[in-house]
């Protein structure tokens, strides 16, 4: 790793950073000159404060706000660092912007901020929103980051955190054709979720299909569900009117764990078919996939150290194992969904990204692997054209 | 005007705006998605995490916040459209993100903000600022305006209102050629300023040689400044102790008209050599000129119509009538100084953008211009390698 540490320094240090800004129009002239800025850019302002619409339509056909995605972090949760501040983040967030460029073709720019108080948070991009067609928020530390996702969620733009969703929607795909491999349904699954942050809390959501941000959770008919789901958090597994849970966990448990169990993953989940590990290292054990049913599913995402190594969870009778990292099969990787979130969201003009959208992309992502095995459950992002098909799919389910 | 305005609309929605991002590196594989993302910027991330320095150079040297600028406006002064919020300011912002990257090699975003209440224009400056290397404020209006820049001076990075410092640069640099040209010293000069706004407030500032930008000015020795200097706003000639005098205008009132007159342009400056209006059409009479002394000089700045027009103003005995306008001589043009501007900081790493700084390139911009003739007292912003000159000659005579 050491390695690529190092390369991965000197090519930042080579370009300082990742991300450029680019002219679009030529002014090598003083009549371009007074097209691109004044005198004739005062036509395009006035033309844009005529516009009483409420998203300003002018407004996004004649400036970038049209087309650009803001990357906004406070750094409070970057990577497997924790909390490094705006400065460490910017790294990251540059590199999300750069992805966004360079697999969905949109513009993107990021935006780290001093502050890491959420209302700070909400103001500051409900008063930079007039500058972007969406918002990617990342690396917000939970629960501050679902009070602040929920907050803005009016804003007529898309306000997405991807930590939360990101993963939810690849583990989802996942899950899919994972089922596919061992014989079963998706809707049969019970599913562990180790972990309550921002990817343990969403994953749960979209696997149970509730369409909620805030601190109430209904069940939204007609969505794609798996059978049950447990989610656990340090004190062990969360149920309906457990002590020491925010509104937030609470409301999973009120979709979540219909028996009401409590006790540790080793415990409840004796006879499940998934185990999903967002949390760290060590915390799932080769005991909980020993009391899984055969043909176990885990998914352990902590990067870089995974919750149990792969050839440990095999050893314990796993039969597909899923990992955060690219040097094992079946990398569950964020890239696979965003790019196409925001993409989808462009083409359509979507002011949310609702459950609706997030399954329609889960389904689109799983059938591009068309013959799933214990090795792919999951498409490499590499593959050509990928976010153009996710996206077309997922605009023709929506249609259906 | 109105075919340039058809064809400024046109070329605004073919590009849906005129900038965009782009990428500094390639991510086609997964090695290269692990050097420039996860896992590999993780070390970058820990890198900065580690620089205890206070404007963290490692951040400055891996990630874009150390090679870009932000354009930062509320849209309540927006050209000569006025109060026009965020949305179409934007396309005046981005235009200036343009032509930083296009002639100066840096790059710039806009960031157009939805408040108006300077306290919140602060904070969001200091809450985005680790983004950022430097910061130019834009249409923002006055007195607000000084408030904001003034706050923001100990950021550690340049904060610059180039509506005040671009226009009152050019301005001054103008004028040191004009007076080659009717054969006097530039300390000589007896100045009129109509208008107290952004514009009028920085160029009397820097005409005299004052290096503030709160309410108290003191004059600093050795820095080059004309002989006097009188500003009017619509109750006529501002004089220390005037009634109806905000702080800022209180501070430009100490030091500028020595004598205290009080009364219309038409009274004040009689026997001046220099007439100055960033204020509207109309506000400069030919009767003003008439009573200035021979080969006046006449700056009438208001776009897209001028304080007076050309023709009048030499009827009225004018020797010298520089506008901003592209169509006739003399063009008072920012371009000419906000890029280098941003240029010189970041090749000096300069923390604030000083009276001196401004006054080198005061001195470099009006020694682009060999031989000064009535009709050309300015170089034109498309001269080759214009704003690297200006950088190098800046720097070389802030070295001496």
């Amino acid at each position: 790793m050491s390695d690529l540490y190092q390369k991965s320094l000197e090519l930042h240090r080579k370009h300082q950073g990742k991300l450029g800004t680019t002219s679009l129009v030529s002014v090598t002239s003083k009549e371009e000159l007074s097209l691109a800025y004044s005198p004739g850019v005062g036509a395009v302002s006035q033309a844009i404060a005529d516009d009483t619409s409420t998203n300003n339509q002018a407004a996004r056909d004649m400036t970038l706000a049209g087309r650009t995605v803001a990357i906004i972090s406070d750094g409070s949760a970057v990577l497997g660092l924790g909390n490094i501040g705006p400065y460490a983040a910017l790294p990251v967030m540059e590199g999300k912007a750069l992805l966004i460029k360079e697999f969905a073709g949109l513009d993107s720019f990021p935006l780290v901020i001093n502050t890491q108080e959420p209302k700070e948070i909400i103001t500051f991009v409900r008063q930079v929103a007039p500058t972007f067609s969406a918002i990617n928020l990342e690396d917000i530390t939970a629960p501050k980051c679902f009070e602040v996702e929920e907050a803005l969620q009016d804003l007529g733009i898309p306000v997405f955190h991807d930590d939360q969703h990101g993963t939810a929607i690849v583990v989802s795909a996942a899950l899919k054709n994972a089922a596919k491999v061992v014989g079963k349904q998706y809707s049969e699954l019970k599913v562990g979720v180790i972990g309550s942050g921002a990817a343990g809390i969403s994953v749960a959501k979209l696997l149970v299909g509730v369409d909620c941000m805030g601190p109430s959770c209904t069940l939204v008919p007609g969505l794609d569900r798996v059978a049950e789901v447990i989610v656990f958090d340090r004190s062990g597994a969360i149920y309906e009117g457990r002590s020491g849970l925010n509104t937030y966990k609470s409301a999973v448990a009120g979709v979540t764990n219909s028996k009401k169990l409590s006790g540790t993953p080793e415990e409840c989940i004796s006879g499940f078919d998934v185990v999903i590990g967002v949390s760290g290292p060590g915390s799932i054990s080769q005991q909980v996939i020993r009391n899984m049913s055969e043909n176990a599913i885990v998914c352990a995402l902590a990067n870089p150290t995974p919750e149990i190594m792969p050839e440990d969870a095999y050893a314990a009778g796993a039969k597909i194992v899923a990992t955060g990292r690219s040097d094992f099969p079946n990398q569950i990787n964020n890239v696979l969904a965003f790019p196409a979130i925001f993409k989808i969201a462009h083409e359509l003009g979507l002011q949310k990204i609702t459950t609706e959208v997030k399954l329609a992309l889960v389904a689109a992502i799983a059938d591009q692997v068309l013959e799933p095995t214990a090795e792919k459950i999951i498409p490499s992002p590499f593959e050509p054209n990928l976010v153009d098909t996710l996206t077309q799919q997922v605009i023709r389910r929506l249609k259906q």
